[in-house]
């Protein structure tokens, strides 16, 4: 038995909301931003592109590209030919796979989101229509 | 001119994944998942309800909902009948709407993630057919 199915013992809707598929290091605003313009580019997009796109700073990019390297969901190349040295940015093959995962439960918020909000509707209208509890 | 046109002159895709919607008071994952459960109950949650659905500690339950409160998004309230003190939380009016605004962006991310997918299909598709960039 996993710690999944302890955590979840005693009551259905334990943990609920708890929402553990939602990875930090791809959670965080900026860096759900990256990895969603990148995800269309199989063969990555330079930094200046993605910069423009994500409406960040160098320092800002930098930091977070970072992060995400460090977690193993994207990878950098550093190209020196003529002129300046250009780097491009691109998911790795897990990059893609996790931020797919990522996105399946951030789907599943927007659908508990809709339902609960069906739900806190439908109470009103049965206050508003004079019904009220004992 | 507001700052938003200043910041998107140059190019329409500057900014474009920059989802300044994500108000980060919402978007912690533990939060989110808060908001979430509030979302259904207009008449508010008790304390341990919460903490149960968001499989929260105490300590953490207490720190978010400082969080939350200091944001204006929910309203806490204490009642001292029979027994030990209760606490119920609750959504205030504000804090319903900026939830589903938060809600609406973060279907937009959804809908570029599948866009962004497509179009990541579509250019292995055109390679594994044997196109090949000239």
């Amino acid at each position: 038995m996993g710690s999944r199915d302890r955590k979840q013992s005693g009551s259905g809707a334990s943990g609920r909301f708890a929402y553990e598929g939602l990875d930090r290091a791809i959670h965080e605003k900026a860096r759900l931003g990256i990895l969603t313009s990148l995800a269309a580019h199989r063969d990555g997009l330079p930094f200046n592109h993605l910069k423009e796109l994500c409406a960040l700073t160098d320092g800002n990019l930098n930091r977070h590209l970072a992060v995400l390297e460090e977690a193993g969901l994207i990878e950098m190349t550093r190209s020196t030919g003529k002129g300046r040295p250009k780097t491009t940015v691109a998911l790795t093959n897990s990059g893609r796979q996790r931020f797919g995962q990522y996105i399946s439960v951030l789907e599943q918020v927007v659908k508990d989101a809709a339902r609960s909000r069906r739900k806190a509707e439908a109470g009103a209208a049965k206050l508003s229509a004079g019904w009220s509890p004992a």
